[in-house]
């Protein structure tokens, strides 16, 4: 059922022993709702507990080695940026039946918790806990302000995307004031790279190819490569875009080899051709402009079955 | 002199033909100041001409192909975002001397002009233009939100750099709620390589080379590579910061080769190193993170002359 900010903000006041669940393989999104809400709730005098299927990544321990958090036999379970109780991750999928509120921003969100508090206009699930802390009465302190800034960046590719909106960018402004250290935070989101993702992207690029006159254009990333470079599934974030993002194609596709022969496919496109139409063809699916398949075979031959797939999308340009 | 927004827009309403100069090799900001003022003195019924030194990129069509500007006997000459008179360019720096206004945002601004408009915590000179137009009481179309936007964008890499201040993100909201096509300019200013720019980055990461334990990267783009990949001047934009920003780096340098043996250095530095001092010794200069210098010989010796002036920096973190 959804409820108002209002009413979820009652439920969380009204209970003390909280525990907060994050969604798999997390990012800064669902790591800054949880850090934002938890010390939140600790102003509050709650005691807090996070979870999450998988360690946090280095990146973001600016939040998450300030945290404070133990366990908890929860009387209140909440959920923050997790559209579906599959994406909770295999080991604390046992709490979805149990979980009380969702917090989420995705117009995809299946309603899998007793209550959900959906708000798809905001840029990021951080933008909602804004509003949410507000309502609290919580005040933003300059560590609730990195959380919140760091989920709003980060799902907003730093305000570049159209889930950007007017409030983002308020709500943004608010943040930096209360203290949020904006610049340094972009800075490690967007700017670094460790040495293994700047040779894996070099190594990507050279596999880059382009067919039907370079409307469409191929790149290609093997479990070699990511073996030489001594990279990690997690480097391999963001190099979806690249193909598509080079002037004049209009559908970028990305091969990533996740075992011999078994291949993930990232198709990126622009708003002539239906990325999901296109993948419906080969069994997967996805949003307009970005989505995805996976496709059994040899590099050549999956390439060959991609373009093959492709070519009807980017012939209809002319009809 | 220094003038005052209120003075500056009194100037302005006063005149009826007014010229506006842009700096040399023009940028999105002082496209986009130009453009928006432009724009805003037609809607007070006056004559415009807008004049810069070179052409302007493809890129910035949507703006410069919707102005209306001819030749116009000027009886006031504005510049935009141009903080000395050398950097109008040779062209049309004889109007340095009658320019009435120069309307900027760099501290380093020398007020060449007779009078200057100066806002040095504003994030781009669109801002400055932005609060000025408002004082002048003119509407902001969507068309000149688009200008705005794409100055205040492309000066603080759209709001990730530390001269964003909660002024600029408030400013952008309101030129979204204008009109502004927010996400369609950051996707063409950030996110579209064209083909050549793309082979170029790849041929120029494929030069990477660390040295000092890896506190040190160097990264070299030549003539040649220029030539096998198409690649204009334009396009070398946004490759200095690339070896810097790889993960324990503090000093990242990049060699682009102008002439024969004569190259062009940039570098750049974490908080660590003052790369004015560093650059300083081999009689360059700049700003504390990013500067540069010149320096002639082949490109072995040049990285080994810089290596040699580089030591002293990265050696002195364990004194």
């Amino acid at each position: 059922m959804l409820i108002s900010i209002q009413e979820a903000a009652m439920r969380l006041i009204a209970h003390q022993n909280i525990r907060i669940l994050t969604h798999q393989s997390p990012d800064g999104d669902t790591i800054g709702c949880a850090g934002a809400l938890c010390m939140g709730l600790h102003a509050l005098g709650k005691r807090v507990q996070i979870c999450c299927n998988d360690p946090f990544p280095d990146k973001y321990n600016y939040i998450t080695g300030r945290l404070i958090t133990g366990e908890v036999e929860p009387d209140y379970i909440v959920a923050v940026d997790v559209a579906d109780r599959k994406l909770l991750g295999r080991r604390i999928v046992d709490q979805a039946d149990r979980t009380d509120l969702c917090i989420d921003h995705h117009a995809s969100n299946t309603e899998w918790a007793k209550e959900t508090l959906l708000d798809a206009k905001a840029g990021a699930a951080c933008e909602v806990i804004a509003l949410l802390l507000k309502e609290m009465g919580v005040e933003v302190t300059p560590l609730i302000a990195d959380c919140l800034y760091t989920g709003m960046c980060t799902d907003t590719g730093c305000f570049r995307y159209s889930n950007t909106t007017p409030r983002t960018l308020r709500l943004a402004a608010e943040l930096m004031e209360a203290g949020a250290q904006a610049s340094i935070i972009n800075l490690n989101m967007f700017e670094i790279k460790s040495r293994s993702r700047m040779q894996l992207e070099r190594m990507a690029l050279d596999t880059l190819r382009f067919a039907f006159d370079n409307q469409v254009a191929v790149m290609v990333t093997t479990r070699e490569m990511m073996e030489i470079c001594g990279a990690d599934e997690g480097e391999l974030e963001g190099l979806a875009p690249i193909p598509r993002n080079i002037e004049g194609v209009r559908v970028g596709i990305t091969l990533r080899e996740r075992a011999p022969e078994d291949f993930k496919i990232s198709v990126r496109t622009d708003e002539s051709v239906n990325a999901t139409e296109l993948c419906q063809t080969l069994g997967g699916g996805g949003h307009a402009r970005a989505s995805g398949c996976r496709l059994l075979g040899k590099t050549e031959d999956v390439i060959a079955q991609m373009l093959a797939a492709t070519a009807p999308f980017v012939e209809k340009r002319e009809e």
